[in-house]
């Protein structure tokens, strides 16, 4: 099978390295317009062969996929080219840059017949997937809330807000986990460093089952930051991506009715019982999304983090960016 | 000097324990309605009187002062006759339970020229203490963004949502550190256990310099939080209180502007400098913020934590609680 | 019951505050030597009754127990009068300077069929007694190794080593869950701060069961660790003590035959497997401890950390100081 | 400049990659005995070249150096013969399996006037560096005590103990540090899963200037832990190689002489001042290693970790194997 990586930049390589290193005798093409990226790129992967242009890629009824690590704004169109060529298409995440674009790609998609995936990696990393199976299961009883920080010193982007470029994690993972859309978004945010790109944002949403989120991101924090609580009725669950070891920990949580002290009084009491950390497998997560994509190619069947659930968290971006802008007025997504 | 402590039940014997232990000879009465509690607070503290009566100590000519530490809804009206009967004033916070009661204690203050001080003991603390002095001689540059966590699986309380109950204390603590009113405020909060009482709400707060803040309060959480994370234009600071040595670090934080790599292009990057963990006093903060009432008294002093700023709290926990009952929407408190 | 405490300098005052709350109705006599200390105690513990005469303490036919919590110096002789006297002793840690003056405690105990108790608190603890039970049910497989770390920025002590103020907790710990006597012992140490008292020693143990264990206790140390670790054949277990929370983890441990990759190879591979953090009550230590002292009074039945026990911990110490006096070289513990 | 490097098993390949990926135009050949693990390596390094035979190495006038990356066992032999093909060479830690052997390799590169490296990582390392740089500053005080613990569940050696796998990090860190030879070591250690491999040990060192050190190393451990407490007589250090950030931290201490409270009396208390957390910069220290070791080649210098450093680290851990096999006795150096 032949495949083609278009963007050698900076997430791109993560793609080829994973692509030349699986045991499939994946033929890869790297495609990108600046040739020093193409050259480095062969240089690091001796097997792959490269490209100025995008056409030839579409051209060659040989390669069955494009793998897209481009800017944002490029998505679109490649995909819809892409689609035209009869190719499947894997597309990072966020998948687009507006609603608009993402309905598009998820209807030529459709119309098309091929896949289309969105590289929402984080669901389909051992601690994530851990958490939905125990969330599916009931382990955690219903969930109350979830309060999710992403935050650390980071590379300031001079196209994209800090919502579009690190919320797409929590987003996905959060609907990933929830299977439902949210009802209402709020955020406020602030441009501190660089004018008219926010680089932090505090983000609420409200889903129709009951469950609140509370997701703080950010490009400037004193610490890196990678937690995720879940607190459910019976137990709740800490995801902390920065731990080593201990990334996924489930405290047993008893509640407790105490006698009352006076009549017509009672005091609700809770206490953490057993915690557990368990077991992860360290599989890395890129290798498994990139297995599950040629998977769901052979068989024909539609991926996990489809079209379908890209447009999804693009809807949630759209809407927090615009509350964001409207000064934290929540914005309802039922209508949209 | 002899000064009332009104109410023995779960905080005042804290404040019992600390005016007793200071070496100055005090004489402490201790009033509550229930004598079983009076009962077990004399056994504790052998010098102290009791009385079941607060007419008693409000007619007793020699007490200087009565220090509150009653359910809210009595705040009100026991500081009012006690300034009618020409008594200075301590009481918990929150100060009350609404921006009218609030307004009425500080007009009866003023007017009966007696000190009205309120219990936001943190304000006393060191390291809130020495996260001010930093701020306010600009060692952080300017503030852009506070996040604020205060969860924990505690105690629901039956007759008071999780933002009455703990977010008096960030409140108090962001007011301090920010000398200004926030003007808008906007929450998003559950009632998880007990209908009609939130017992998680995430609050966002903007104010008038730009800055804002992402405060999380729960009863339900896994683990106990206590941690404020302040990121100001040259400096971030960390205060994490449960941390037993360093509560505060500070990180160092230098912009680098890297050499664009294309023309026409840049790219911000920040980088962590050096940490440092300063040494804190353990002095226990009631200890200290009793002392500064007490010497307000015989000063003639304004206290620090005064009931200006305890209604400038109220001001906000109302409106908080109103934006969370108007599901999110912003409130503006200019007007207020 | 009417029961002696004799010491009321540093340590005492926690035994003073446990018996006085224990809700028995004991009458609790102080006996000091220092009449300033004696006042202290008084007016913190308004019931206590005191003396300066320990004679009065012994002389008191109604007083069936002392307390002991005076300088190692003079636990013998307290002892040996209080038996003549026909009381029952509880002696703090370590229960004498000496191995002869141990032995003669015992046997006094002996004679005068009296309970003799020793205050290794740490034997009462949670979380000592979760991991006691977890050995003994042999849940961790055979004992392989433990190692002990207890450091801190400390007091020095003027008249006692770090080997005899600090390492009775570890070894009563230590002979408690192994239920064996150290075959061989070894000390490196060094007097860094005050000449001729070591402020930090590194002690290994060499057990008849085949079990190591390697004690570090200082006073001088950058921050303060109370760090157990028992490696067993099937589990591991932490247990560390400045943990709020999570003070016991136990690491389920697998062990993986990989399949050799040449002939004749073969890796011996671990992994660690689920990690679990049990929940401990919260009781304080002490008051099981006392609990245990008066119970074991009244029904006449021999306590847990008794002389012979005690006597164990000094033979050790012992034999740790002479190891660390002859530069490191083992002693042997068989033929004391 | 041409260079071999021999080995390309587990650790090799981090020398080939490094070697590599330099800015210097190397020619680099690789040499094995398998030719899979040739294929593997050229697969993934494609600008290298490939031998199965050591004498073409030692044949071909082009090569300047030869890094050794095999066994122990091997080191010896290998280096004699490059020595005398008047290669220069780098070898790996620990440098031999004897002191014999050592010495013997110290000699033949004197004789041959060429260059002896040890690879000594940790020492190129920036936290380590820092720390030395402190040391010898005497930033920290005279050196009291230095506590290092390296333990994790590891996989296990079949021709080596841990003291020979893990203990050349920690000595080699030691020496450089303290500059000066152990006088006395001693061990304790068992072999707790494979009959006659150490896999636990623990180890003390006494130094003429006093100092004193602990070592504890295990492939066996609930946890991995990579912790060096370096207590000075002004200051203390912790480097915690597990730690992301703050891998350095040092504690102000400052030592209070407190007012007798008898006379006759005094007490030395000390207290941790401010913590500091340098900011150490991220280079690899494997790179910085092999960029000393080429500059050592063309300025005709002697390297850091020489021949003369690997043989004391060699003597030292000989004399820990001698001490554990004879049950803890400790081994004068003074001698060897």
């Amino acid at each position: 099978m032949k495949i083609a990586v278009v963007g050698a930049g900076y997430w791109g390589p993560n793609l080829i390295r994973t692509l030349t290193s699986l045991p499939l005798g994946l033929e890869v093409v790297v495609c990108d317009q600046d040739p020093e990226r193409l050259a480095k790129a062969k240089a690091r992967f001796a097997s792959i062969s490269t490209t100025l242009d995008y056409q030839e890629i579409l051209a060659d009824p040989k390669i069955e996929a494009v793998v897209l690590a481009t800017p944002i704004s490029t998505h679109c169109s490649l995909a819809l080219e892409a689609f035209a060529a009869k190719k499947h298409v894997f597309v990072e995440k966020p998948m687009a840059g507006s609603v608009k674009e993402a309905e598009a790609m998820v209807a030529a998609a459709t119309k098309a017949e091929r896949i289309l995936m969105v590289g929402h990696t984080f669901e389909y990393s051992p601690p994530v997937r851990r958490a939905k199976e125990l969330i599916r299961a009931k382990e955690l009883g219903d969930i109350y809330f979830i309060s999710m920080m992403r935050v650390n010193l980071g590379l300031h982007q001079k196209d994209a807000s800090v919502i579009w470029d690190l919320m797409p994690h929590d987003l996905s993972i959060l609907l990933h986990w929830l299977e439902e859309r949210p009802s209402r978004i709020s955020a406020v945010g602030r441009d501190c460093v660089a004018g008219g790109i926010p680089d932090v944002a505090f983000v609420n949403l409200t889903f129709p089952s009951g469950v609140i989120a509370n997701l703080e991101v950010a490009w400037l924090a004193p610490s890196k930051l990678r937690r995720i609580a879940v607190v459910g009725k019976r137990k709740m669950l800490v995801y902390d991506d920065t731990e080593n070891i201990e990334k996924i920990k489930i405290y047993d949580q008893g509640v407790e009715f105490n006698d009352p002290e006076d009549f017509g009084e009672f005091q609700l009491s809770y206490r953490t019982g057993d915690i557990v950390s368990p077991r992860l497998p360290n599989t890395e997560p890129l290798k498994i999304e990139m297995e599950h994509f040629l998977e769901c190619i052979r068989l024909g069947q539609q991926p996990r983090s489809d079209g379908a659930s890209g447009l999804e968290v693009v809807r949630a971006l759209d809407a927090a960016e615009r509350s964001l802008s409207l000064g934290g007025l929540p914005v309802s997504l039922e209508e949209s």
